[in-house]
């Protein structure tokens, strides 16, 4: 029962890997926009697999159809529904995950969660695949937003313990975001991309695999965006975050690390800049107090788990015999997702921010 | 817009520190539930000022009053209503707040969002007072959870630098969690109590304030219980728990600190206990794995930040000269209010985890 | 699970008739309204009871305290909960009620909803009383959309078979809303007045009710408010107007009588008018096409049924002997309560009403 | 902002008449379900134009597609996509209509909710072919509740003044209901079917439409499902049925006509019959006092108006002109919609009844 995202930028996903389609029902575009069908594509080709060594060599094309909403180049303010068909569907024998659940999978809570009736086939309703769905709401959602000046970025900040550096609000230019977009590893020093290769590369090896932090940026939204308690900015991003599979934790400015700051430290005391803007001198707060914007740049950071599919010998129960087995799985697996992962944090990110300015336009009553 | 939260057990809030009440209205208790108002009485006490010298020295008694939905001692059905009268409000002259935002505080997001309308005194809406409500209704959610065998514990994990060992499932027990909930500092290491006494007591010496991190721990859900995506017990509980102010993260099972295992390493394998139960050895996703629980205990913990009021002069505009200038807020403060937000975090986890629950029970059709 | 009703204006109500107090919590009222109290105390008084020989001679009092949301006056724009004390509690003996549900009241279905634990006494959260919430939020959504020229007025259209005239737009101005309101029976034909008068007297003596048709005009809304299916204008209306007790019947425009119309009669044929508005010859659609508004009125009747409530001897079944019984009521009760229920009507319409139209800004992106 | 419905069985809807596909996304069918296909194909033809001499001649096939949350014959548990390729789509001109609104459509309300942009053809997403998708929903859940005992049947109560006799509660049976659904116009008494098809044609031969009233009864529900306010079962019936194109008015039980009733008649008065069942002697209330059922069926009529799309010239304005002007429609119409809306009336009430009774289980906790 979780279908549903969003009260003013709403969507509906559905779909599993190896079922005969995917998509996404987006209710609460604004009529009259027009769509830059081309930068969609380019979003889906970012998360897609088969971009490069650093993902499994599986090739899906992403292709969307949309289905209603859309007419004449723009959109008609009606539901906008897509769907991306299943075309590498490989008629694998998968009796044996039925049996074993695989670590670190959903395989187990899954089972439990529908009876067993879930499909398991490449993980069903839980493969990252569903997540283009996301990537497509989310472009339309980043397209909208960018035309108010509002930008969202993302970078790896880090892949195990190689680490970049922290974004500052200067790095989210329209320049530098397209740069990202283009990198196979967006990071912001390009001195770890080898690194990172290299660990990656050794991980495949092992047939093990990696994951990383992903640091996010949202600027150009003013102060007072947001709502206090069940709705506030971190309520909304957070919830949303957490949908991405194989997150694991989420963290606002400072996050974490606050918790080692004194109250005067952490504090993010205030100024008048040159332009007679209000500013901080820290953003420690990430851009968000009390659950409502500050007018600095909302920055959050969010773990992401190395990827589950491993071809590695795991134990596991055996459900039929209800003995301890192992679990060997084969299969064409990423051996870092982080990457794929990067587009699909920007998307949830926009999806969320464009509902939550929707949200504001209600008080100018 | 943000006054409510749940779908099955649903919680609608209202109140300002200095306003005549607060309060929340609770839709969804079960019928015929025996209300325990003592423990209840207990929940409120553990999170009202005034309880030792970690706290602030204002007294809050925190009294609540059934309003509707009780009847004979036991819960009708229908919302039950419940309200806090606020005695102690100062008549202070709040002006200089009102043009010079703190610090730290809602004071500017909230003005900007409510275009100056909000009442600041005592931080209005936004005072961590409002928390009382959570409690209450985390304290009937508590109770009910546990005549199921559901228990939630939560214990401060660290203060600074100053760090509690980890929850094990063990810790787990009626009787470890009673002790906690009458520890002033409620760790598992005694040792560390003093420490942090002393660190406290220096913040305060320097009119400064310290922050933490908070542990909370689930036990006693089968395997199943929550959804994928957007209702994912990850995205529910994140949501709550970023409702609570001065929140700054949260991480589940091995959190952040999952970024730097390999895939083999934070793989939970799994076995069959001696009992037949399916576990897994590690539990490095917190117990949740696609959104749905594995049956293992649900793990996470929250980022506190410092108390943003603190004494000393710190850098601010001033929204009536438009120039920057330097606020000094008197008032009598937490120098940590970590202490305090355990028991307001163990009730909001108690909140979701009973609403996910109702929410399972549609399955059985 | 019904207490939250709103998308954007948001309530949540709680009590019952003899509990300790009843009340609602209002989230979304925007920021720095000024609050009209002495026109929330005339609503008020409109459906309580006592106001003339036509209603029960119980007095209550409603008088509402805000708890919250309002300060110096002005709405702060965070929640704003308002209670009634339940004042008039006799402690009658309940006890046979307990065992003989009435007919046509929610004895029976309430006793298996709740489990036999609800509140008895009074009706307890199915009372009419619990009605004053809307009234009062109703107030406050009426006084917000008369500033911006959106107006509402309510008559009796008719009480057994004592017909008044239909509404025509012309009707609906600040004059007229004041006389009917300050009428006791709101009608516009003012020579049915006394045969509703004799009618209810009659029946009064027979220890009988009776019940009637309210008939509701909008004005001053723009055409393009509400969408198509599950928010239309008539469906969030209806579900609201269908939370008032006693309600068994909405219809819109030329309504159930627009079935024995041809399309050429029905469809109401478009012109301009002298100002070069848009209008339609006919509003048999009352307003709303499509779940959207039209520009012209929104205009629809409700049907009352007579107050269940009744001194006469009624055939029931005994809980406890599990035969068929009889029972008989003793108590003061409304021989009709259509006249109260218009005041609640009109505010359950401008709840819905202004929902919608903060609803409709955030198409303003 | 209008295409979700359903808390338990949630549904999202889009398409329009001449885009490439309509559909919907459902998310909360039970997991295991084996899916009658056969039937749903019935449904849906039922639905469909083409059917008979009383519908349009244009053939719509309706053919769905399933395209996710279906695996072995069986629902998955996770979200079920389905879609309707439209094949019909006549490159007609349509600037006519986008300068003169159709009267009695939602030619110009939608107009002004989407500044234009919506898609026109063929009313695009106020098109009766939408409801197609409520059919394929509603058809599901008629089979889920059927397995449970839960019966739904529709008859046409009125076409014009030609007059049907009423349900009784022996007319529920699941022969009764099979017989209904294969009739071209359904109704009890048929002795009418002949007069009906005169009216109609003689409506179709003067280029004019005709409306009716269509009578619902759902057996099998016990006493208690249902809540009071704005969940009430009358709310979330009407709410959904309102999403229904052409409907005007709603009443249960004794509707309208109960405003003529005294309390004494109108009370439905009860007794305990052979089996020891409490029921009434009479319906009036129509199955649902306070919002909940009270174990009678639950019966209601719906007020449809007469087709819109009429071939006949009529009043309207043009838009570009900014003149009063005359528009003559052409094309395929369907003289009388009724017949064709009973299957559709008869899926919204299915998925509602679903959704409560799944919102019911919440309380067996």
């Amino acid at each position: 029962m979780a279908a549903n995202f969003g009260k003013n930028y709403k969507i509906s996903i559905f779909g599993e890997s190896h079922g005969s389609a995917l998509g996404v029902n987006i209710d609460g575009i604004p009529a009259g926009t027009e769509l830059d069908l081309e930068f969609i594509s380019q979003e889906m080709r970012r998360r897609a697999p088969g971009r490069s060594e650093l993902t499994t060599p599986r090739v899906e094309k992403d292709e969307f159809e949309i289905l209603s909403g859309f007419f004449d180049g723009k959109t008609t303010g009606t539901p906008l529904a897509m769907i991306i068909r299943n075309s590498n569907q490989r008629s694998k024998d998968y009796s044996e995950l039925k049996r074993k659940p695989r670590p670190g999978h959903a395989d187990w809570s899954g089972f439990n969660r529908y009876n067993g009736f879930n499909d398991i086939r490449g993980s069903g309703h839980f493969s990252g695949r569903i997540t283009a769905s996301l990537v497509f709401a989310g472009a339309i959602a980043k397209q909208i937003l960018r035309e108010r000046g509002i930008l969202i970025a993302a970078h790896i900040k880090s892949v195990k313990d190689i680490e970049d550096r922290d974004f500052v609000e200067s790095d989210i230019t329209e320049e530098n975001i397209d740069k990202l977009r283009n990198m196979t590893l967006p990071v912001l020093n390009e001195e770890i991309v080898e690194k990172i290769e290299k660990a990656v590369e050794k991980t495949r090896e092992e047939k093990n695999s990696l994951g990383g932090i992903v640091e996010l940026m949202v600027t150009g939204l003013p102060a007072g965006i947001g709502d206090p308690y069940f709705e506030s900015m971190e309520s909304e991003l957070s919830r949303m975050i957490f949908s991405v599979p194989a997150t694991k934790g989420i963290e606002f400015g400072a996050g974490f690390g606050i918790t080692e700051m004194t109250g005067y430290e952490a504090n993010d005391e205030m100024f008048y800049d040159e332009k007679g803007n209000i500013k901080s001198f820290t953003n420690n707060n990430g851009g968000i107090i009390g659950g409502i914007t500050t007018g600095m740049p909302i920055s959050f950071k969010v773990a992401i788990k190395p990827t589950a599919s491993i071809e590695r010998a795991q134990k596991t129960v055996n459900l039929e015999t209800k003995q301890n087995d192992i679990l060997e799985v084969r299969g064409r697996h990423d051996p870092i997702i982080v990457p794929r992962v990067v587009p699909v944090l920007e998307a949830a990110t926009a999806i969320v921010i464009l509902d939550r300015v929707l949200e504001s336009k209600k008080r100018e009553l």
